[in-house]
């Protein structure tokens, strides 16, 4: 039953192939580089938002329970920017669920900004075009731009609000990818990628890493293109390596990785170069693993991930499809 | 019982603090940065050089087994240098025996290559000043250099085989500290060093690396003079992941860390900061994980260490001497 200022969007979350770490601009969550990732089909968040006249603030409720804090104010930000584009003054509450562990290197938060941004543009009574669908979720979540767009998706770093953005490179059914993530902890972070976002500065190695970020960005790209898997591994570990490279120098020092997490890297590394399997690692700010592979590799990979010691669960995920109202 | 042209000699392994990683000239050994160790009292190797009229070629003898190929070409290279600088023109045959683990984080080649030059030297009837000496144990094994003058000592870089060598910051009786060396896995390492400083400049790191040593370097130099903990702590953990990071992404990348590596960062860091223990970690081109303290919390170390699942036994080492003739 749908009413009036309400609607309900799901999103997917992504894996980003280049990462995102680092901001120029924190408020506006302006990147420091730009990024690459795929959504994944088959997790999904979905978010309803409805703007009462009878509220005195924004209120979020997250699988049931009402939450306040840094994560209502994350939200209010985003519908603080979709009151000042509209005609709409009323408060907002916002209602959102996951169907998969949040917190972990399976990215939520992205997933649930970019439900929030199209549900809240819908309720809004905006029609937005999808480029400033993904500027308004880039507020709650930079990776959130991403989950917009449908299947392949960039994300140009810019230099302001206005061009600081995201789009697809290519549609989900482009290229028939599989992201089967090996849960090792379903817990959630010890550094939130909000605060490790702003001590990427300290590392001495993120200038390198930005400066260097449109090679990247053009290898993954091409490689996405060209559907050319053996490209496409090499890059995302290298960017995965670079990343983590900036967590683990940076002050205090970040180590998201936990003694799984390692061990996965030396397995998928083996299974590639001694069983000749098209498989590639990436790791988002968290210990789980994200191992990418054609569908058709999938089963076969999911079975081995199992049984690496201190993997909980292995997620299978295609390339999914655009944020979207639902209702 | 002592031959002419016949001499043993005794030295330490060292741990570096600020570690070295990658070659400005490779023939050489010149290091891209300067470095700065401890020796490791209790872990020796010995070894015995004779020079002999009836050899063909030089010969190695390591445990009583022969050894050709790299290994006896390094040691041919240390021994050219000691007949150009003598009147000395026979080969010679050099035993060698360690009393600790060869190959995975104890850095052996570094105790080894210290003993032979000292040897050599001896038994070719040379008295060079320590810094030639320490110049000659670095054409065997950079961080040999380190293991010729006694207690804390730092390896100049230089620009050339003149002025590349170590010498002492403070002798052993300077400050009590202890190494305890978590031993995860006593096996050979996949790269070996000397490949490993060859990839070092394929990392886009390096150079920022390499730009930011003699800032680290003051930072532990004064942190061991002043026997300040903490500052020596933090120093020796940023420097280690600075290496590991440039090792994770040369290409291909050195990812030396197995899972028990990343238990025991992670363990070292909570008993730091959440049980107020003295605890630093550092990790050379191996699984295993020094973790220096002061001597009297060794014993606490040691045992906590030792219940960390993977550590197979822990040897615990204070500041040892310098590399000496022993006959």
């Amino acid at each position: 039953m749908n009413h009036a200022y309400t609607a309900t969007a799901e999103a997917h979350p992504n894996i980003a192939f280049i990462k995102y770490w680092g901001n120029r601009d924190h408020a506006e969550r302006i990147p420091s580089n730009g990024s690459l990732s795929m959504n994944l089909r088959g997790l999904v968040t979905r978010t309803t938002v409805a703007f009462r006249p009878d509220l005195g603030s924004d209120r979020l409720i997250l699988h049931g329970r009402p939450v306040g804090g840094q994560a209502l104010a994350r939200v209010s930000r985003v519908l603080e920017r979709v009151r000042a584009w509209s005609a709409m003054g009323w408060y907002a509450e916002v209602r959102s669920e996951n169907n998969f562990p949040t917190g972990a290197g399976v990215a939520s938060s992205a997933a649930a900004f970019a439900a929030l941004a199209v549900a809240a543009a819908a309720a809004a009574g905006l029609t937005l075009p999808e480029r400033d669908l993904t500027r308004l979720a880039r507020l709650g979540s930079g990776s959130a731009s991403r989950s917009v767009p449908g299947g392949f998706v960039e994300w140009h770093a810019g230099a302001s609000d206005e061009n600081s953005y995201a789009e697809s490179i290519a549609p989900p059914e482009h290229w028939a990818l599989a992201d089967c993530i090996a849960i090792v902890s379903a817990g959630h972070k010890a550094v939130g990628s909000s605060r490790g976002h702003r001590l990427a500065e300290t590392s001495p190695y993120q200038p390198v890493r930005v400066a260097d970020a449109p090679r990247r960005l053009n290898l993954c790209r091409e490689a996405i293109l060209q559907r050319d898997f053996a490209a496409l591994a090499e890059i995302v570990e290298a960017d995965c390596h670079m990343m983590h490279a900036v967590m683990q120098t940076s002050r205090p020092p970040l180590l998201y990785w936990g003694p799984p997490t390692v061990a996965l890297m030396h397995a998928v590394r083996r299974w590639r170069e001694q069983e000749g399997l098209p498989v590639a690692y990436t790791i988002d700010a968290g210990p789980n693993v994200h191992v990418l592979c054609p569908q058709e590799a999938a089963e076969v990979v999911r079975r081995k991930l199992a049984e690496v010691p201190g993997v909980q669960r292995v997620l299978v995920a295609g390339p999914g499809g655009p944020a979207r109202v639902v209702e």
